[in-house]
């Protein structure tokens, strides 16, 4: 089992990964203060394990609130229906929610916990590798709005993270992609060793290997927790995990969600921010070359479709810019290994780059 | 005007007390970060005070947001409805929400700024004496749940709370009592000169007299900001702020939130704790008599009407319990401005309380 620990004073907390930690009581009893419990989880995730964290949890008194699977159900009603569950459950301060499932499960029963009486404990049990390297270090949790994603939530920090990498085994192959795109995007923006480390080990990685995998996810966690714990509650340093997202979520924004998973957008959108870098001189065709080859090798696409219209894109950047006081902020690279914030870059070469990416030819 | 600052380190700030605050424009520019604001308020505020508040906002681009005028609209769906004008208006995180009105639209406008966007500005405008005294200072935030108050909630603090002494004019004798008796109990729980004031100057407050009650308004945030900021998530020592209110609330709780006023359940709380106080050796007789008398002189009533059951009062006692992790916990006084927490008190000794209050024996 690998450990490390998110080192924020009074709300530090650690992360465990490993094979099989769902059925470590242990575990599970350090990082639930009280005896009460309600899992969160969705119907797919719960045919799955639910039966095998409920035998871990027999010491506690763990209810269970199952939920419909899918993003359309990260909603301010879906924390409702906790909420309901908690006060019907008579569940007070010394409640702890556990979250057994993806992102949508996480962010969610994190809004949830942090809001019920103004806050009680939550544990992260991810099953998704995306939710594995990304949520689980951070503390973003919220819901979307029907006009916009995440756009109620809080920072709330969980007690800990229980990361049993045997969940990943009944991932989907596109889903497992869609997790390498962020643990590729920790090495590109500040660490070149861990990017060669990558680009060395991708096969075993794509075969799943237990122990390979398990070493990607704590570097991963532990690149972010580095950014997170100077920044906690995302005033500066913390936007450089926006690499690859800026152009990632207009493609997402303009394909209505729906055409790419998360994941998906932003290995794409990593290729646009190497090309956009190469154009300001900051990154050369051969590191643009390596950064395309190794997310193709995880399984991701580098480019959208020729049918996508680059002013359609443009525009939707356009509109993340005028959320974030009128300046447009893209991250980019400056060689492998070193990311930095970019204001207001060129329209100019903005449209060169998404026009490129359209036509497949980064 | 008077002036105090709430230092809790980065999340530190100013409260402002004095006549005719509401136009002054150099108060409202130093709170409010951005150009954009969005005043939440009620449709009887409105009439009476927004039109005054626009124009002293003139250099901002303010909206509004007027909400129904209750108790029952303190609710996850009025947030909402907050959220959705921030979207439709574009409001980015450098917005500012500004609360005019009572408690509820203070701690549903706090509850709706510290989750939009994981945390935006907001600046209270309290125009009850209750808000100004008792929300002003402490970050709590929320909303009911129809099975409990303020179950969905945060910690997020003002920017700044202007007190503006000229809304107390249109405030219900009623409401002006009711905000007198938390007032009354800040000199009960930590300063026997405060009481001793309160005593000199009841006639005075009663009177509206402007700097009497801005002094008392003064008095009582910064009582009360001692306490938070020594205790800012309640941990400890901000459980003295419930004397009163573990009675106070069965009071309530048992007449379903309708005959009485909040302030006037405390009072009648201060009576019952000040009577179990004496029962348990802490206060003498004659200090029970000034806490009723001044009560009394402030237009609250002193006990429950005679149609009250005591078990159903003890009964409501006793769920609160059952939400405390199985202990009852009572603030009493060992003489007047002193309070210490007491730990399942000897239920014979309440019971003998609760029917003295009754019986209006005490």
């Amino acid at each position: 089992m690998l450990q490390l620990t998110v080192d924020l004073g009074a709300r530090s907390y650690p992360i465990h990964i490993g094979a099989a930690l769902l059925a470590r009581p242990e575990l599970f009893a350090t990082a639930i203060r009280g005896e009460k419990v309600l899992i969160i989880t969705n119907d797919r995730i719960a045919p799955l394990y639910l039966q095998s964290l409920l035998a871990t949890l027999a010491n506690h008194r763990a209810e269970v609130c199952i939920l419909p699977d899918g993003e359309q159900y990260k909603t301010v009603e879906s924390a409702m229906q906790i909420w309901d569950r908690l006060i019907a459950g008579h569940h007070d301060r010394g409640t702890t929610l556990l979250a057994l499932g993806g992102g949508v499960i996480g962010d969610l029963t994190g809004f949830a916990a942090a809001c019920y009486q103004r806050g009680v404990d939550f544990v992260q049990v991810p099953t998704t590798l995306l939710a594995q390297v990304d949520s689980s270090v951070g503390g973003k949790t919220g819901v979307n709005h029907p006009q916009g994603k995440n756009m109620i939530g809080a920072f709330h920090q969980p007690r800990a993270v229980i990361i049993d990498t045997n969940t990943l085994n009944t991932l989907a192959p596109r889903e497992f992609s869609a997790g390498l795109a962020e643990v590729i995007k920790y090495g590109l923006l500040g660490d070149a060793d861990f990017f060669g480390w990558l680009e060395a080990n991708m096969e075993q990685l794509m075969a799943r290997d237990p122990d390979t995998v398990a070493r990607a996810i704590e570097h991963s966690c532990r690149a972010k927790a580095l950014i997170v714990m100077a920044d906690e509650t995302e005033q500066g340093q913390r936007a450089l995990l926006n690499l690859g997202h800026t152009f990632g979520h207009a493609i997402e924004s303009v394909t209505h969600y729906r055409r790419w998973l998360h994941g998906e957008a932003v290995a794409m959108g990593l290729v646009m921010a190497a090309d956009l870098s190469r154009r300001l001189g900051m990154l050369d065709e051969v590191e643009v070359g390596r950064i395309k080859r190794l997310l193709q090798r995880a399984g991701l696409p580098s480019h959208p479709t020729p049918d996508m219209q680059s002013e359609a894109l443009l525009a939707a950047m356009q509109i993340d810019k005028k959320v974030q006081g009128g300046k447009l902020r893209v991250v980019v690279m400056r060689g492998i290994g070193s990311a930095e914030l970019l204001t207001n870059p060129a329209v100019g070469l903005l449209r060169e780059t998404i026009s490129a990416a359209i036509a497949g030819s980064i």
